[in-house]
């Protein structure tokens, strides 16, 4: 499975990125590589993290069309939306992505990330949300799994803000698929 | 430049290369892989972190024979430093570091980052003492880069701790290599 977690500098994606890889790496004995590219565009504020998570070797440690999107920018979804393995799944957080067209005919799911992480009174845990999200969505991880990585990772004080943003978002995505299955795809 | 920063999980290494990979990717604009691995090693505590510099595009993303070895641990040094590229550089933190034979003929850097971290008051700020060093020793990426990375990367209100942390690693090696050329040698 490939993942790439996208936005801008600041939005706590690289983090995201070496959690979700140790909850499969260290909590779940899987092979993963984790990467972080930076080239110009890096410069102009854009953050990238990928995951590549497999039962076996790993050969390849690039993402070229990865099965999970996640966009918490609307340049990032312009840039790698494209890129989505056909029957991917594209996570954004509609507050900064209004135009998912170019992920075709993905699967794809709005979470508010930092709408919720405000109201939770931190708005740097959207990237915790965000995680959640993603592993009630794709199941890539188990959640209890995920949730011992987040707190491993969580400075101290916080662990009860992460644990909260870390459910919200896990929530979110969860009732959102029992109560309206078709709310996904309403563009 | 290939490097690969190595030892046990909660040393902070990943941290490490994560601030190194922006201190040469977003503040001096070249391109930059930084990726971690987990296999079955990482659920025995190992931690690595790989860093490939570059000034063109970089078309492989993963470090075979680093130019660069650190090792904050004796399993790790004993794993890779027989991977170093010859006339490569191995810096070691000899509280863990005791047996680095494996190095062969390479240049090896003694930096006491866990003794010099402890004095300043914080053990967990290791991390950024052998940054300093590593930086001093190699000069991968210009000392006032990497500063502002570290420093960018810095929990709000150990700003101070962590400048000096840097700080102390890079004058730690520069110091030694003005006073005693030999001494980095003396196994």
């Amino acid at each position: 499975m490939e993942l790439r977690l996208s936005g801008t500098g600041g939005q706590g994606l690289i983090l995201a990125g070496v959690i979700l890889a140790e909850a499969a790496g260290i909590y779940e004995g899987k092979r993963v590589v984790q990467t972080q590219s930076y080239g110009p565009e890096a410069q102009g504020g854009a953050s990238r993290s990928d995951v590549i998570i497999s039962a076996d070797e790993i050969l390849h440690t690039e993402v070229e069309r990865p099965d999970v999107l996640l966009c918490l920018s609307q340049e990032a979804c312009a840039k790698y939306a494209k890129d989505l393995k056909p029957g991917g799944t594209l996570i954004i957080d509609p507050l900064f992505v209004r135009d998912h067209s170019a992920a075709g005919g993905a699967r794809v799911v709005a979470v508010e990330a930092t709408r919720i992480a405000t109201e939770l009174g931190r708005k740097l845990v959207a990237n915790v949300v965000a995680l959640g999200a993603l592993c009630g969505t794709t199941n890539v991880v188990d959640f209890a799994t995920l949730k011992t990585a987040v707190l491993a990772r969580a400075p101290k004080g916080t662990e009860e803000l992460n644990r909260k943003a870390l459910e919200a978002g896990y929530e979110a995505v969860r009732t959102k698929a029992a109560a309206a299955p078709a709310a996904d795809s309403r563009r």
